[in-house]
């Protein structure tokens, strides 16, 4: 085999954190403090993030030791994930949503060595303290008592020691730098490791037109938390790109993010479906300005058309849907319209989960491990492989969830001749009635698309003549008067007649795991025991 | 060291391939004719891409093997692109500019098993056909006597002999892909080879909107030759991006451009400044319409600003100038304005020779190896290194090229703080006159600037006085009424006065090497013998 002359340069965190720093020294790093924000620029981060890795090494953390961030989205939180990398250690970002158990499992799974905690955090923190195997060094971010922990550090008082100045080591491209742990509804949380190069080709990925298409004229709120499978790889790509970075902190209700929005203007923005759900609402009765927001990603769950439209025509806001996955860096799919769409049809196209992104590879898999066509029709399990894409979970076998190398990925969907990808369920929420599959998901924005609907689940419960059907659990807004029967003619002019639940029950709100989605296994144990109160509706 | 657990896919051309041919199946791939285009899908470009692959190993080529392409830019030249490297095959894009002694010694150096040809180029190829030390298989593409090569198969034949399907091989991702020879002023060419890896990686970066922001709204009127620095990547860029790919086949004076452009409209192009120049002096006397082209990156030599403005103010395009070499992919620098600049400035930033890139690490270096500060002032030579920079050539020690395993650039430059370039010159056509640098590149710019100055070219002279001084070689514009006296008055008024020539000459063209740069070796070995009219001017 011919080899090629080029160099065996490694594709390296450390090369976008140093290009940042240095090329886009001005761009900024904003973190809102609810009344105002605290600004520094790339090169004063990039100093400080220096000495956040010299103090790491004096405090004795080495290539491969984990170091944990139990933080919200703010300057600190940035400096942590560029430091802890480029000094050969792994940065772990800690859910802060995670049940107690859950919290205590990873951070004993992960071996965590140090760590960061901020001040505001440290109650839910100190929960898990005595559960923990070995205790880590826990450096405080922020002023406040952490008295709750024992012994801390202080970072403020870490980073003051140092001069400046950090001996880079070199870094292999496959080594460990970044881990996360999935929070699935069932068993343990399994923990995904990047590497460093799977979160350069993520980041050079993630400022191609053809997804976010960040570049140094955007300024990016990241709601989207970096806890959660790298804040959607947006901290590396803006970095890269030189967008400034707006961080809103603990400040993630719809008043005080529309106050920031209003203030910073940022131009691009990432969060899950509840936040711009919240946004609407309380722009309803306030005014509010989002008009500098060129291009909002949306992902997480399913993306109602109703809130895509509802931006669009009133706030002049694009929401674009993307899919993903903590396994899958997450970028896999973004839903931008085909050349050719228009203002006719492009809702359609919008709307659909996502099309599938260059550098992933995807095959949708039925029951039988056959491979089904990409014809718009032929529903199965999506499954993925790539340079970016995990191909086993950290010290846990689960091979079930691997299949001949590739991921799979637990959606269900159907994908058409150019790579447009509709999930229509999670694998374990799919309802099959008489031997055809119904999407709980389509149910679900469709009953939601109802202006006094809140929320909506659809699960498959056992029924006897159809073997399972679906039951819908709708969330009312405050204060409506909506009918069963009202929501029931609402649904059964937008889908198949057999698709329509006979089964109906209203609820205060839908339970959610700890990242916020639909957990449909505790509604289908609630009917189990009895305990809602179902209605009969068709 | 903690190892990831991402899976360990390779970057591969052939990922590139199949996703655009797949997501991307209705994207055209337009050849210009002259009269009319013919158009084939990205999805019939990758079936026919398919078969040629298919015919190859037939002909007995293998993983390993080069295969030469001497052909222009049209649609089967970009089946080649894909077939070869996908195959494991190398892809040996042969510059059919080159002059035949060279092109003999490519050849045989490279050891090419196969060439392709179109049969407009058979003439320029068949000069060297018995300097050949091997008889390579010669595939005509086209219709044309090819008597000249003895006997050769015909592609159209290969093709339709296929039915369909090939077993692609696995590729390993530092394996060769392509390779490209330079063709220096001094010595023989060397050859660079591009890997698999650094293919797809620069594919990423041509695709960011840092660089080109290439997506499936474009249209790629790709002018820069696929023989030549892979067409600056374009090839797998825009299939990858999705976007038309027009080729203008040897169409290449302004006339026919100018209606291709018309007729196509094209958002984006790429090519040297003579074709705009050419393109510019067409539309003084006839009517033509640029309006499409939302951006035209330029490069291959410094880029005038006289050129930018009037595309700009005359045709409403904006040029983005661009930096690379065949060694670098050629993907370094673009020179995209900072944020901030505005109509007032943003030329100023435009005319900068680029800012770097992501992904390629840069210094500059003075005569003694000592790295300079980016400080807009301090003038050394451009080192480069990254994953798609080479660090060696073919077949050829080259030692002097290279420092401490940074690539050389032969570029002399002073870099700002916020890493935009400015080369003021080759390191062997620098000017030093009583010890201070004079930019050579710089005065040709504001020389050229003058309406009635078609070519400019300053070389360094011998001076008694100054040790070396400039020299000012002119090409008026036909019928020009200019004196030396208005050139030297204009040139006084636009840089310092010890910059200023006080030798001139007029000449009817300036000396240009195979790939269209000027060669200031002719000149000065001109003026040595005295060939030159030499005439005194302050």
């Amino acid at each position: 085999m011919l080899e090629s002359t080029m160099q065996d340069a490694p594709l390296s965190i450390r090369s976008v954190f140093d290009y940042g720093r240095r090329v886009f020294a001005n761009s900024q790093v904003i973190t809102f403090e609810g009344e105002g924000c605290r600004k520094a620029s790339f090169a004063e981060v990039g100093a400080r993030a220096e000495k956040l890795a010299a103090a790491l090494q004096k405090l004795g953390v080495r290539p491969g030791d984990r170091v944990g961030t139990f933080q919200w989205n703010n300057q600190e939180h940035l400096e942590a994930y560029f430091a802890v990398p480029c000094m050969g250690a792994v940065l772990h970002t800690l859910n802060i949503r995670l049940f107690p158990e859950q919290l205590a499992y990873v951070i004993n799974h992960a071996e965590d060595d140090v760590i960061l905690v901020d001040a505001s955090l440290v109650p839910l923190l100190a929960k898990v303290v005595d559960d923990l195997e070995k205790r880590p060094t826990f450096i405080l971010v922020g002023e406040g008592d952490a008295s709750a922990l024992g012994e801390v550090l202080h970072y403020e008082e870490l980073l003051a020691a140092e001069s400046g100045g950090f001996d880079w080591p070199e870094i292999e491209e496959r080594q460990a730098a970044a881990m996360c742990y999935t929070s699935g509804t069932t068993g343990n949380p399994k923990g995904v490791v990047y590497s460093h190069r799977s979160s350069v080709l993520h980041a050079m990925a993630a400022t191609s037109m053809a997804t976010f298409g960040l570049s140094q004229v955007d300024r990016a709120l990241m709601i989207v938390p970096m806890f959660h499978a790298n804040a959607w790889g947006l901290p590396h790509a803006t970095w890269q790109a030189g967008a400034d970075i707006i961080l809103p902190e603990k400040f993630l209700q719809a008043e005080p993010l529309c106050r920031l929005i209003a203030e910073e203007k940022p131009t691009f923005s990432g969060a899950v479906p509840t936040v711009w759900n919240d946004i609407l609402r309380y722009a309803e009765n306030n005014p509010v300005d989002l008009s500098s927001l060129r291009m909002v990603v949306c992902g997480g769950s399913a993306v109602p058309r109703s809130l895509m439209e509802a931006l669009d025509e009133k706030h002049g806001v694009r929401m674009i849907q993307a899919w993903g996955m903590t396994e899958t860096s997450p970028l896999a799919a973004v839903a931008h319209p085909p050349r050719g769409a228009d203002s006719s049809n492009e809702m359609d196209w919008r709307t659909r989960t996502g099309r599938l992104s260059a550098g992933v590879e995807m095959r949708i898999v039925d029951d039988e491990g056959k491979v089904l066509p990409w014809d718009g029709e032929s529903v199965g399990e999506i499954q993925v492989r790539g340079p970016w894409i995990t191909g086993s979970y950290y010290k846990d076998p689960s091979d079930d969830k691997f299949q001949d190398g590739w991921l799979r990925t637990g959606d269900v969907a159907h994908v058409d001749a150019l790579g447009f990808i509709q999930i229509t369920d999670r694998a374990k929420d799919v309802i099959k009635s008489g031997g055809e599959w119904i999407s709980s998901v389509e149910l679900e924005n469709e009953i939601m698309a109802h202006p006094d609907v809140v929320e909506a689940a659809v699960v498959g419960v056992p029924d006897e003549r159809w073997d399972e059907r679906p039951m819908a659990c709708v969330v009312l807004a405050e204060g409506s008067s909506a009918s069963l029967n009202d929501l029931f003619e609402f649904l059964a002019a937008r889908v198949a007649k057999w698709w329509l639940p006979e089964r109906w029950t209203f609820i205060d709100e839908v339970p959610k795991t700890s990242v916020g989605k639909f957990d449909k296994k505790v509604l289908r144990a609630q009917h189990e025991k009895g305990e809602l109160k179902v209605e009969a509706a068709g």
